[in-house]
């Protein structure tokens, strides 16, 4: 089966919306995508981070690397 | 001894499937892949974090960067 | 939703401004950008290494290497 | 002294072959290798992963990610 | 708001001065800056290894390779 | 003062005979190396993996990705 | 101020000569740069391992990966 999908498309409908990022020290942060580019770097505004699903700490808007990024997923 | 079959195949076959992914900070994976890109980038639905096989944590859909990945297997 | 903004448009709005930047081996950085480039290396006036929120060295200008980086945000 | 043989000659005299590869993270895994590609992503059928010498857990068929291999063995 | 400065214009202006850098490993260098290329790999005279900012061992003339770097100052 | 050789030339001179090769995760591995390619990728004959200069390991045929290489050295 | 000075320049006359360098696993390594390339692989001949600055192993001549150099210093 195949499909005209890709993963990208994922991001794409995610603009705009509140999605949740599990990064690769184990930091997770929730936050309003307003952008992204082809390396996954993503502009988050009102972004939080969140100690399990607890607020840790306000961070307002960031620029987050991709490199980092282990997943993103929809809030 | 050859092959016409490429590793991609098993990716290509598993759309719309539930798969298992293992990754590297040892954080095992289980949902429906609907689509994949070169990197391995990969998106799952109704994906859950597992502790051995156990359910841990619901993610719904997540978009996982490929680089984070040991293996993907046909759940 | 489809947008034309840019991650890295973050950064050019930040030149002249202070920001803070969070790096992979937990070290935040604080100071005025000055100029990047397109693998997010940053050069910082006024540069200082935060223990939490407390200054804790002053190291002036500094030329950041992008790889490093976690995130950053208009301070 | 030179050669024609290039070291993916192994992986190519491999498929349909029972093979063990030790990854990264110290996991020694066993199967039969149904293809490879340039990255030295690898597929194995009866995948199983080892505890030293002995069957730790059965995996099935896997899409295991080159960048994760130590070697490569003929089992 | 944006500039013509680059990143790199800093390593320019410190060739032939003295400049401290961070690497990794959280070892400190600080040398006399005599050259430096694309991958921010920088040749220091009278290099010396910092415990803190106390001299450590010295070092000499270092090629020192880019990848290590975490910041570069003007000392 | 300049030369014409290149650090693959000892690679080169060294297929069909045996080397020492140290590895990222401080394990040795010594055997008869057939052939090699641009990445530093090895095939060694005979290999085992040592404790120290000990025998640890027979690990027979294996094709070893060069990104885990620290060394290698004619035997 | 500019040069047309590049750091491989230093590379280049100390083919022939001793150098020490030391390893991104805190090992340092001494020997005859007999050659090197753009990756910074070097050949050393009479190579020796260190701790601190006495003998630990002789190693002979080996071929070095660049990727695992901190640094490159003139002996």
């Amino acid at each position: 089966m195949t499909t005209n999908e890709r993963p990208f498309d994922l991001l794409n409908k995610s603009v705009g919306q509140r999605v949740f990022i599990r990064l690769k020290n184990n930091v997770n942060i929730r936050g309003r995508m307003s952008s992204f580019d082809a390396h996954m770097n993503v502009v988050l505004e009102e972004a939080e981070e969140l100690d399990g699903s607890e607020l840790k700490t306000k961070l307002g808007t960031i620029l987050l690397r991709g490199g980092n990024i282990i997943f993103v997923s929809p809030a």
